[in-house]
């Protein structure tokens, strides 16, 4: 699925998959907005601003969410339940991302000083290599597409709650 | 190998690998260096400069190259032949970004309008997994920091450069 990106409106634009990447992203917050979604399952403007870690400024997040949808990353709709509101999901190419972060993340806690509590997603995700990716892109597609993933397939989302909720539990004991 | 990062400057920066990371690289103008010396074997200022195929400013060269000697990601040095000349080289570190730029580069040739010549280094990267990621470093780290490669072990980078020449001579055929 090809995202929605005029590479035609710059002419000096390069046709490298790793530049062309970057673009789409731009600065950090793109990004951050999409893994709030993916590993924090939030879906309300409130709850991705409320429960920032990094104190995303209301306008920045209001910016990327409209860009990352006007881009084909993320989806827009009335939340069924509660008329007014709006919720947010991820679309195919932001599950896609998944092998992205956890490389980023892999990355990052080899490199930089990580703290405990995030440190240990990024280490199961980096474990769990390509099956628990693929395992956890699934389930994305259940919760954001409403495509049902394979009968009996252990959660990788819950694998990801629980190992964030034990380094929660064992830093403020 | 931790990176000259001091994460205490600001105390409300989050201890995610994730956002650690990206704040790191900070806009797209640190990853593109970095792919330029990985992938196009540059080692001066003028190479940098004159072959981006962005167009990079330079200005921006230069701050973005002093961020990344700061930082740790890459070294400097005299050049041995030129007493004159700098020569620029990955650390560690930005050798350990290969899985990263191939998950990037993967994503990009899926979702975005990559061109041909730029698409078949990605492909061949994603299609060598692990292993060829691996035997990619390995090469990096004799070319960068001489610490020798296995004996015998075939040159990713050889293989990497053919498919993109391959590819160029294809588009002007």
């Amino acid at each position: 699925m090809m995202l929605r990106f005029d590479a035609s409106a710059d002419p000096h634009r390069s046709g490298c998959p790793i530049n062309l990447s970057l673009e789409v992203f731009g600065d950090k917050w793109s990004l951050i907005v999409i893994r709030d979604l993916m590993f924090g399952d939030r879906r309300h403007f409130r709850e991705l601003l409320a429960g920032s870690e990094e104190g995303i400024a209301s306008n920045v997040l209001a910016d990327r969410v409209q860009r990352l949808v006007e881009l084909g990353l993320l989806t827009r709709a009335p939340d069924p339940g509660h008329k007014q509101k709006i919720v947010y999901r991820l679309a195919e190419p932001a599950i896609q991302l998944v092998p992205v972060f956890a490389q980023l993340g892999a990355w990052g806690n080899r490199h930089l000083p990580v703290s405990h509590e995030l440190r240990v997603r990024a280490e199961l995700l980096e474990q769990g290599g390509p099956e628990f990716w693929d395992r956890f892109m699934d389930e994305l597609r259940e919760r954001h597409l409403g495509i049902a993933r394979p009968a009996g397939q252990p959660s990788a989302f819950g694998e990801l709650r629980a190992a964030y909720e034990a380094a929660l539990a064992e830093a403020s004991a």
